[in-house]
């Protein structure tokens, strides 16, 4: 049987995927999808990145395209394939990262008749998939190739048109599967340069009145601050910087909002928020009578109750993306309108500089006090779960990805690593704060070259660890640091831990699993690190050797949440005091 | 806070649980669950199997209510927990296997609005979910514990109707979250006996005309063949083995019809159907005008071209639970009837049985000849595929359970699990074929207590992995048996395999992985068989030793093809000479 309209159909979709800028697909296993694995495999200009565990295979595609920033490709077979994608969509979804989900399907003739692996992937999604195409069965005529040319286009600018995310196209294949690639199909395609058709995306922005009468709301304030929870926008940290300096409010700065590090003014930028606001003074005599807040919701559990409870505030919040990210019920402004935009025509309008004020000394006196408590951590020898932060800050190289495990790991970044000049990207999975497809998540970042750091708790790294495959199989370079409390340690901070007579079976869940052995199943090594001494010495020789490295480090959840909450009273002891002096002066 | 309304709503939905013989539920650790899994936890009745990855979690469920004929709960917290079970809701949908999954959410002001954990639930699931309920929030009144109770039964009842199948129940729940159970709750619930509403459930069957018009299309045919395929149902292997003989109709019997193991009469069954119709001589004299089709559609491939592809058989299709499980698109009556009511119905109707025919004859002859040809493989001492069901037919235990994974194993246990008087329950993933969630199905299976060994392939026991937790944390007694031929062995029978320059990184994917390392971070025991009478010890002295044992069994793609078509060409060769000598004769 000729199968000349399947190859060509199939390769000017996926000639068309490069040609947007396509460079990268991850390919699970499979007979259904085998015309696009086949031709994906055998153009230039696409890299296969196999990966069997559809699972951790979305979320190596999706840990690529949030580091990359731009989209990646999914390729597998139909069925149950196709479901466990899901939990990777899902992130996807709620984190604007751009994938484009390409499933094989049976026909309609083997649907819903008991056929084998015909599932119902119509619409599977539902409504974490931005777009969802049931597409053509494959035709060789210029109008159909016109038709698939311009569908990988489309999914591709849809994948990123804010607020970015999952695409799914469906395709319906018969038998025969094999296509007949040769060097003609590339020219039989017509390729063209650069795309067949050039999709333009603009930005939101608002006009020069609704600006001003956001300046003239912020012009007669002096308590402001400015809230950024994770954001990753070109130019954002210079220009939020300024609007900061402009209007004089510190900028309360998540781990994940891009400001912790880099190359920028770090003068305005508070880190210790999170153990400042647990003390009902400071909350008080620190309460902003306005916030201008960026980006997703800040993990910090007090901040969030901050906001959520003092009506008072006038909230500001502002979403490139246009998405409505706001659980507290009190903004006053939803403002959907590019942040870098925003930021720079505010600091126009603002010109000259509003004058100084105690306003911002206070909070950054108090940030530097807490700091300076929090950071006393780093003195101890005890294997202290925060102060793998604080050693991680000195220990990273220039240019390299901080990967952050949700549950405690992410809540321990931000309470302990404090801003820094050097350029150490920090990334995390907050779209839905799954603890699953980390570890892929990570693997998938490492693809761009940068020394990569994850690090990550037992339960999560347990979760994922089918990942760690990818590693293997296509050596990649990365530091995996795991935090073995041995359980789910974030519920000895929660209500739940005094449920004692079901807390291990329902919530501790100790697994008492030796990681060894799996490290040494997927060629990794594999350190134990019971010292801090030991600690440096393994990162640091992780990032000289290739392969795959696991640090273990082990706590014991008991004395993890004393110690935090050691920490923390002292925090808040040493403001109290401060403010008291303050108030009596 | 007064949290009286929340321990009472979810205690009477739980207590209902039980009542309606719910006794499992799977539960997967997290914080927006814990009324639930606090309840669960002090219930009497209830036995919660912590198990924390989800994805795992739903398949054990699937394995424990597939085995246990009855349906299983699971519950999980909210975000991409739930997105998780999706793989096992798809295969529960197909397979028609009750489940009752129970998902935590945000409370209605907290969704869509970047809140921690926060997905969008409302029928997350799609056409998979039988039935999907948001249920209300909370609360302690008369009306809402009853609404509560009704809810239970009826989710029961439902994922329990033909098609059986999963329903999803949502909760919404607001903090503070954990219950305060005490010994009056069982009292202030008011349980009644024996359920708060008792469901009837009540059966498909014919009228009597329909009957009679069925067994007169019948009765004058003598080439009929009855074809079962993976069915499951109470009574069924004696009505249809009483059929086949009324009828003198052979029966085609998947290795899941349960037909091919058991106490019934063996005479009418037919295993070797599958290599017999790989011959066309026997495809032309062996083709029957009549079929009577029972079941999921078989796995064999040559059977499904004949139903395919020869219009001129009438074929009858009998679903007792209403689906339509006919792909080949020839059938001539779809048939909603219980199966065992069909069979019995005909069989009265046909008194006295037909007189006997040569048609029977020459099927049992030739499927004598082909099992003989085919068991040829048990006397070779090479590590052969197939082999491992000839010899796992004498070793498995009265009143075991044999799981079989997708892909290759389920397809060898067609060709050489050949029928035994012996009690074993074949069992398999065949609602979408999936080679995920295998181990932890198998696991989820062994709970019964019977003896239980899974035959899998390397890539599919890599693919479940994590499911191995559940071995170790609950002690669980079972015996793996990997079939490591270093990657996916089917793809080696299709037509992919002349794609050399591509096949190994898209089809073949070696992983190179050695499981010993794993086996014993599980802490299973872990044996090589380089030689069957390693494999026969170390099977026989899996089942007297308690806990997980994994026997791997190596071998060679190339050289399994190789063998298979050995097999299938000695088959032929015979019955060609036969059927020649029949038609000279």
């Amino acid at each position: 049987m000729n199968n000349d309209h399947l190859t060509l159909y199939v390769s000017a979709f996926v000639d068309e995927l490069t040609k947007v800028g396509i460079t990268d697909v991850v390919v699970s296993p499979g007979s259904r999808s085998t015309p696009f694995a086949i031709v994906m495999a055998e153009h230039p200009d696409i890299k296969v990145h196999m990966n069997i565990d559809e699972r951790s295979a979305a979320f190596f595609a999706l840990g690529m395209a949030k580091a990359k920033r731009k989209p990646v490709a999914l390729l597998c077979t139909s069925g149950t394939a196709v479901a466990n994608y899901f939990p990777a969509v899902v992130e996807a979804y709620y984190a604007r990262v751009p994938l484009i989900v390409l499933t094989a399907d049976r026909p309609h003739e083997l649907r819903d008749v008991g056929a084998p692996q015909a599932i119902d992937q119509f619409n599977i999604y539902g409504k974490h998939a931005k777009w969802f195409v049931e597409m053509a069965l494959p035709e060789g005529s210029k109008e159909m190739l016109r038709y698939a040319r311009t569908m990988a286009a489309r999914a591709a600018a849809i994948a990123m048109t804010a607020p970015a995310g999952p695409v799914h196209l469906n395709f319906p294949l018969r038998e025969p599967l094999v296509p007949n690639v040769t060097e003609q199909t590339w020219t039989q395609i017509e390729r063209k340069e650069p795309s067949y058709i050039q999709v333009s995306i603009g930005k939101r922005t608002l006009e020069r009145e609704q600006f001003q009468f956001i300046y003239e709301r912020l012009a007669g304030i002096e308590k402001g601050l400015i809230i950024c929870g994770e954001i990753d926008k070109p130019h954002f940290a210079e220009a939020v910087v300024k609007l900061a300096e402009t209007l004089n409010y510190p900028i309360l700065a998540d781990p994940l909002s891009h400001l912790r590090s880099g190359a920028h003014s770090k003068e305005y930028i508070v880190e210790s928020y999170d153990a400042i606001l647990k003390n009902e003074t400071a909350m008080r005599t620190l309460m902003p009578e306005v916030i201008i807040r960026f980006g997703a919701m800040p993990v910090s559990k007090p901040l969030t109750l901050m906001l959520k409870n003092n009506t008072a505030i006038e909230q500001i919040v502002v979403d490139g993306d246009g998405g409505w990210r706001e659980p507290t019920l009190n903004a006053s402004y939803m403002i959907h309108c590019d942040e870098t935009d925003f930021c720079n025509q505010l600091v126009e309008l603002a010109q000259p500089k509003k004058k100084q004020s105690d306003w911002a000394k206070l909070w950054q006196d108090v940030n530097k006090m807490a700091k300076t408590a929090l950071l006393e951590a780093g003195k101890d020898e005890e294997m202290f779960e925060g102060k793998v932060f604080i050693e991680l800050a000195q220990l990273l190289p220039e240019k390299s990805i901080l990967f952050v495990g949700n549950s405690m790991p992410i809540r321990d970044a931000d309470t302990f690593f404090m801003a820094t000049d050097k350029n150490i990207r920090i990334m995390a999975n907050r779209g839905a704060n799954g603890i699953d497809g980390v570890v892929s998540s990570a693997l998938g970042a490492s693809v761009t070259g940068d020394p990569l750091v994850l690090v990550i708790g037992d339960l999560s790294f347990y979760h994922d660890l089918n990942g760690l495959l990818a590693a293997k199989l296509h050596k990649l370079n990365a530091t995996i640091i795991v935090i073995n409390n041995n359980g789910g340690g974030i519920f000895s901070f929660l209500p739940q831990a005094k449920q004692e007579r079901h807390f291990e079976l329902l919530f501790g869940t100790p697994t008492n699993l030796q990681f060894e052995h799996i490290v040494r199943m997927y060629d990794g090594n594999y350190t134990k690190a019971d010292t801090w001494s030991q600690f440096r010495k393994s990162v640091a020789s992780s990032f000289s050797a290739a392969g795959l490295h696991v640090i273990e480090v082990c706590t014991l959840r008991q004395e993890n949440v004393k110690k935090h909450r050691r920490l923390w009273e002292n925090v808040s002891l040493e403001i109290s005091e401060f403010l008291e002096k303050g108030r009596k002066a």
